[in-house]
């Protein structure tokens, strides 16, 4: 392995990861919707203003893919992941629409080695995104399995 | 409105849906995971065989993803739908590997108007996706908002 990768000692309680940056286009939003989730306000603009979501608003899901997508680059990238067992809650606090700039942060609630399989550990992460105004659109609580480090 | 849609009193607890089957190809699995979730194991065949999912397999947040449009193919192009709040619980129990057939289930737990919002009621849903071996690979609790039907 030609360098040095993030294991289960790099995620301590309290350890805050910043998510960087996503601006989302209508056409984005669009695309993800086609393919996933072709409800009328995912789709159409003036579906999406006459309805509750008040504009072209992006799909719930596409926003946790988004989400996951901020997670790879900036802390998967170089961790020794082993996949997620799941996730405990997720809720959409406020429709997210074509124009807005989403960013994103993580923070690391609990970490612990898993007694079953002592080469891992399992950290619980809680996870936001906001707008460009500061509003909080998402929060999720996910469990990230992670390699432990190696006796050398 | 031309046809009659699916409101809050179509979903007592107790309804199941059937979803459906969804294939799912490398090409699929390769789209998504090269926007959404990069990770070697998502993206190619020989990392994902030497990797802990044991194949080319799919972004856990790609299997939500199907899910969606299965559940949108099957109970949302015809329902009032006014959004989800959030998810309670998602559990990915199984790697879904190149190749594998879905099937997708959903089950109402609970449905309660809102007092707080006499026009709309939630709906409290178990949704669950098995592979073409019956293996379950997915469960998740889900609730969604739908108008109440309208005096008439």
């Amino acid at each position: 392995m030609p360098v040095t990768r993030k294991t289960f000692e790099d995620f301590p309680p309290g350890t805050i990861f910043e998510l960087g940056e996503y601006h989302l286009t209508a056409e984005d939003i669009i695309s993800y919707a086609r393919e996933y989730d072709p409800q009328p306000f995912h789709l159409d603009e003036e579906a999406g203003r006459t309805s509750f979501l008040g504009g072209l608003a992006a799909s719930g899901w596409h926003m946790v893919s988004i989400l996951m997508r901020m997670t790879y680059d900036n802390i998967l990238f170089d961790t020794c992941s082993l996949g997620s067992p799941g996730v405990d809650s997720l809720k959409w606090t406020r429709p997210v629409l074509a124009g807005d700039t989403l960013t994103g942060k993580a923070e690391v609630l609990s970490a612990r080695p898993l007694k079953s399989r002592p080469n891992m550990g399992i950290a619980k992460f809680r996870f936001e995104m906001h707008n460009q105004r500061d509003e909080l659109v998402l929060v999720q609580m996910t469990s990230l399995l992670v390699e432990r480090q190696q006796p050398t």
